[in-house]
């Protein structure tokens, strides 16, 4: 066992505090990993008060993971010690199901679906079919820690364009985001609307205008227009009926990235016929959606769930391409009850990002 | 002017009866057809009731008519006089606007819409973004009467392996659950599911199999199980929470027929990832989605509106090439409001259809 430190928490209903805990050591096929950098995802926030039922406590969120490779088991072929290397979402899969045979491992169809960064598995074996837990692990502890050890296939190259810290975001809210524009083919003068203007949203916008869109963001905050301008996109407050009505049937895709149950109806009227709104955000019930627009040109409304391996590696290839990536704020470690605050009051511009490093500043360790 | 008899309404809250009215004579692109049989739809109800907020008064409805051409207008090549004919939901579009000019004129984008067989134009004057009608008709009257006049291009051809009273409800039952079936790919080996076994239902099963799908029926009514079996198609209880189990993530596409709000999660359950679900009973607000389930394995809520004049007659083709059609219950027009009851509490089986002959009868006509 290894020694890890992190921030983490036994309750929903308490702040994230210092913990000591301890890791398995780098199997064979694994690589051992200093942590760098760790993003902030809503989805920390959902997970840590347990926003989906489905929290398995004590939980050390964080799944947009940059650090340097410290060591490796004697069987890893991928990743040297020293490399910069990013860990998303997952850290395994069944690896034999038809999803992750075609290299779409997040929709990992195994007894237990894929083995989230923390959380444990996706499906827990009080849910799976068969009652148990192929992975062996009921809970994984994330990226708020100092230390991660991961599988070497589930380990992505942080390309020498991209700087470390920018790079963990692109791991959850830039994937995540990037998959559907690429499964539903924006392509160059597409036009693409991106509903909410957060941590997911401005990277939608970034590698949509990327791909060649022009792009329209879709807003609730009055001084995020300011934002969309200096991006270089269109953008429009969401409850301003009159700024909408010109705009309807006029957009051949739009991502939902509003992380909650919201209104996706004013969208749908926007979509051209036979195009599609993707709702990445929310993974809960919305309200409902009135099928009579939807129907009357043959409209879709899907969901996408992260992204693949495949489709990690690419974007971070992509963004370092293109000279793009997230805004980020970098904020230690102790200040992360506060940036949750922030996350959900809309006030984050637009993504924080924790330095590990802050975390030996930590005395005071408390034990799971 | 020609002398024009059918049964009708002008209000929401009265029974449909008798009326003598006027139609415009056939113009030089138009036919003039005798009413042979006139198929009911549940939409006919919804109209009449004004359950849609949208019926122009009076009201005659009926969009599964076919009749024998009786006159021809001068510049009319398409069809002759004695020909047995159709005529569905539209009977003119616009003719301008991309879906118009690429063959999809149920999804005409001009300003007011199609024209449909009774009730005009789907978009009327005062929604119209100029204010106006392009069509110079606010209301047309359907096929519960004697005699229509069409624009040769919107009538259809009924093939001769056809019975005229078998053909009616393909016009519309039939084209709205083939257009949808065609246009996601159903083919051979599928596994297609159909929510609701009624009048769009059962040839939404049949058409299928037809395809070479292994088809599955969901309906809320026992004894409909052995229709299905009748079919040669498996019948589900939708209710049957043990049934439905073994059958998650394994349809191609769903199709839901049901023509009343209701809750489509069940159903999305059963799909395969990447796999379509399309309502194209109820044109109103579902129950909510949730998203969770739609996300996590990339589904696909979409809708679908009836079908275009090609669907409509691949489908008259298709149906008499396979030998199948609806199961009709012929009418006389005398018993149309115990029909629709019948309808409203499913207790059809599966369609009826008005011989028009039996207008013949009537001798006290009603003026609107």
């Amino acid at each position: 066992m290894i020694a890890a430190k992190g921030y983490g928490t036994k309750h929903s209903f308490t702040d994230l505090k210092p913990y000591a805990f301890e890791r398995e050591e780098a199997g064979p096929h694994e690589v051992e990993i200093e942590v760098l950098f760790c993003g902030v995802c809503h989805s920390d926030i959902h997970q840590v008060k347990n926003e989906w039922s489905n929290t398995v406590y004590p939980c050390v969120p964080g799944h947009e993971v940059v650090g340097r490779v410290t060591r490796v088991g004697a069987h890893v072929g991928k990743h040297a010690v020293g490399d910069i290397v990013g860990v998303g979402c997952m850290i395994e899969s069944c690896r034999h199901c038809a999803p992750c045979q075609t290299g779409e491992e997040n929709y990992c169809e195994g007894p237990n679906s894929w083995l989230a960064t923390y959380n444990g598995p996706m499906v827990p074996a009080e849910k799976a079919p068969d009652g148990k837990n192929s992975y062996g692990r009921d809970n994984t502890f994330g990226g708020y820690s100092d230390v991660l050890v991961v599988n070497e296939d589930f380990v992505l190259k942080i390309p020498a364009g991209l700087k470390p810290e920018v790079a963990a975001p692109i791991l959850c809210a830039g994937v995540t985001t990037y998959s559907p524009l690429k499964h539903w083919g924006v392509k160059p003068g597409d036009e693409v609307g991106i509903v909410g203007f957060g941590g997911l949203g401005h990277m939608a916008a970034k590698l949509a205008k990327a791909m060649g869109a022009t792009v329209t963001v879709f807003t609730k905050t009055a001084d995020k227009l300011k934002e969309a301008a200096r991006l270089g996109v269109n953008g429009v407050l969401e409850d301003d009926k009159e700024a909408l009505k010109p705009l309807k049937s006029s957009f051949d895709f739009i991502l939902s990235t509003i992380p909650e149950k919201h209104d996706i109806n004013p969208f749908i009227e926007l979509l051209k016929r036979d195009a599609t709104m993707c709702v990445v955000g929310a993974l809960e019930p919305l309200k409902p959606v009135n099928n009579q627009e939807v129907a009357f040109h043959r409209k879709h409304v899907a969901g996408s769930l992260i992204g693949s391996l495949s489709d990690t590696q690419e974007v971070l290839d992509f963004c370092a391409q293109h000279g793009i990536g997230p805004d980020i704020e970098i904020i230690p470690i102790q200040d992360i009850n506060k940036a949750f605050k922030k996350v959900e009051d809309s006030e984050a511009r637009f993504r924080y990002v924790i330095e590990m490093a802050s975390l030996k500043d930590e005395t005071d360790f408390h034990q799971f």
